[in-house]
């Protein structure tokens, strides 16, 4: 449910999305993406939500292995019918965490 | 929908939330904080999702603003009302924005 994230400094993508009519595929396909990223070197974990839009973020040790994930070949095929099919609009931020606490 | 944020470097505040039974009086509580906080110095915008978790993330000019807004009396108020009643658990991510891109 919480991203177990360590201690900061580490990096975050802030992925704003708000999404098409045509959605099908898009559930299967966000659960393999999660999968395949789990299994990146320097994730550290991943929260997402949806109601009238979408926020996933994601986390990771550094810059560099956003890069990698970014560069993905599944993950470039699954970025593009994101861009082509099942994204109205979307905003990236990424991001890198100086500071959390929690409850 | 999507926060109209400058180009970076600015700040994210990112909100992970699990809400507890007990919400009465969390829904305008939220809106008036929203509000409210759209009138602080160094308010960028915000974006929010809703289903198993709860994630909202502001944008602010600085650190400094951010500060502020955490000491903001009725926010202070609002704070304590959110882990004594309405908050089963959450997270708090302050993170530097260092890269943005859309659709």
């Amino acid at each position: 449910m919480f991203a177990n994230t360590p201690k900061p400094p580490y990096y975050a993508v802030i992925f704003s999305s708000e999404l098409s009519d045509d959605v099908s595929g898009y559930e299967v396909m966000a659960e393999q993406m999660i999968t395949l990223a789990e299994q990146q070197p320097g994730f550290l974990g991943v929260e997402s939500a949806r109601s009238e839009i979408g926020i996933t973020v994601s986390y990771w040790s550094s810059l560099e292995s956003i890069r990698t994930w970014k560069q993905q070949t599944q993950h470039r095929q699954a970025q593009q019918l994101g861009r082509d099919q099942w994204y109205r609009d979307f905003r990236v931020r990424i991001a890198r965490v100086e500071h959390d606490y929690s409850l």
